[in-house]
């Protein structure tokens, strides 16, 4: 694709055509990279460089020389899946703050929503009944918000609702140093002490064997009765079951979920029609082509140099 | 009511059993002042002062030392229509920083509701459609938002919108200084160069002679093809056949109305079903006890002491 290429990279994916998805300008933004697609008959030798989505299982098999491969997301649960990503294989994720502002507004929208009732006045309109709730309103201040997971994206989205009067808190793995009127939690007390005083949870967290289920029955029996769901992690956070329970009961008043086990959501799947879900499509946000193109571009020269590409994730913590 | 009052003040309203809406923290706040009923058949040269709700057209009629009258909210439309009201009577309105922010929340679901099409997904949802928009998603910055009226309220309101991202421009009928990352404008060319510029359009005006019917045809056409509209002011600010001919043409993709030229609402009006328009019942925010207690004291205090109440509007402007 380019005369004077010094370096391959293979684009491997089973569920998006990612030549197509990347488009025209992926190509021009990769400088003296040869671009080809996987399955590579040529020189395997050659290609030290992956971009990929969702690689079949024996995908990394190939390439002997495979020094790094970058996902097109901030999400890198479905590389690290694959059985033939080698341990001294970097992986590069995406970090675009546009993404995280995305998100936050998506967030932010449901945060809202709940706070404000909208589902009610909807349900109203539909019904063409006239009647305030008024003072009944409740106050941003008084509806204490909880992040699950604070990278670039968690601290966007907690540095927005602070500034919108919401209290806001904060939970990691391991204690992070926190932006002024947000409380951080950690580790595992830090988790149930969090729940303890959260109406609204908001799921942000990466995928990692830890986290996988985290989305439960005990968790939702720890926030305030009448709590809101906001799932924007991955559908695996999230123990199906445990939610409808939950609505059911009235310990959930709502959840919005973008993430799913199984995406697309299935046809007659029981959160398509449950009056207190909504359904998004995984569209909460998306790297803008220009971060992906940049965090290529940034990895193809580190390697190179010879350095570690930035934005490696560490592969024994998964994230 | 109380012992030692030094002062009569009459609730009048034809729309609201005001006794009971402000109910009896209200007498308890409103200290060494008695709490009469309109029509007040004891000595009504005693009253001072009065707390008003559309006021009957003769109301004020019956007190001769009526010094002031204080609104339950932030407009004081209701109560400058009353023939009765002497042009030497002082008309308060209601100051709530809190107000502000349930306001701003409000305005803000309804743009990010915009910008990121949750009315489609909701449609998609109940077609039980996968459909992402993906990097079809609008960025906040490609979003400009112009609110009408600068007032406390306008200004928390694009203040909070700025700091997400949007490009936010805002009007008023003279030229006042502007928080920073907010382009101002005034007077009638100033609202031909923001229309020009804007996708979606917040009215937060008073309501005046000047500013009926502002929400018109006219408007809607110079703003950008594809426009939304939030209609936060009063129900007169608005023509409606203009907004449904703007929506049926596509020149305004959607809009949010809460406040309308009749209230509630009459059944089978046509923004009821129309599909791109959200009703919600004059609910945008409410102030608070608190704030109406603390207005009234204060003016109360003044009147005792022979000043001007504080938040007296000029009555020759309206506002």
């Amino acid at each position: 694709m380019n005369a004077i290429a010094d370096m391959r990279c293979v684009l491997v994916s089973k569920s998006l055509d990612l030549r197509r998805y990347l488009g025209p300008q992926f190509a021009h933004a990769a400088d003296q990279v040869e671009i080809v697609s996987h399955p590579h008959e040529g020189s395997a030798a050659d290609v030290r460089l992956a971009v990929a989505w969702h690689p079949p299982d024996d995908a990394f098999e190939r390439y002997p020389n495979l020094k790094a491969v970058c996902s097109i997301g901030a999400g890198v649960d479905n590389i690290l899946a694959c059985p033939s990503l080698r341990p001294d294989i970097d992986v590069i994720r995406v970090v675009d703050p546009a993404q995280a502002q995305m998100m936050s507004s998506f967030v932010i929208w449901h945060v809202i929503g709940h706070q404000r009732c909208f589902a009610t006045y909807q349900a109203q309109q539909r019904e063409q009944r006239w009647r305030r709730l008024g003072l009944g309103q409740r106050r941003a201040q008084d509806m204490p918000v909880a992040i699950l997971g604070f990278g670039e994206i968690g601290r966007r989205v907690a540095t927005d609702l602070a500034f919108l009067g919401f209290p806001v808190m904060a939970w990691s793995r391991t204690a992070k140093p926190m932006p002024q009127g947000i409380s951080g939690f950690d580790g595992a007390d830090g988790l149930d002490a969090i729940l303890g005083q959260t109406e609204v949870l908001v799921n942000l967290l990466p995928l990692t064997p830890e986290t996988r289920g985290i989305l439960n029955r005990r968790t939702f029996a720890r926030m305030f009765r009448g709590g809101y769901l906001i799932q924007v992690g991955r559908g695996e956070h999230l123990v199906e079951a445990d939610l409808l329970a939950a609505l059911d009961s009235g310990q959930l008043a709502g959840a919005a979920l973008d993430v799913f086990a199984t995406e697309p959501l299935p046809p007659h799947h029981p959160f398509w029609q449950y009056p207190r879900i909504v359904v998004t499509p995984h569209d909460a946000c998306e790297v803008s082509m220009e971060a992906i193109g940049a965090t290529f571009r940034a990895t193809a020269e580190a390697i190179r140099a010879g350095r570690r590409p930035p934005h490696s994730i560490d592969r024994e913590r998964g994230y």
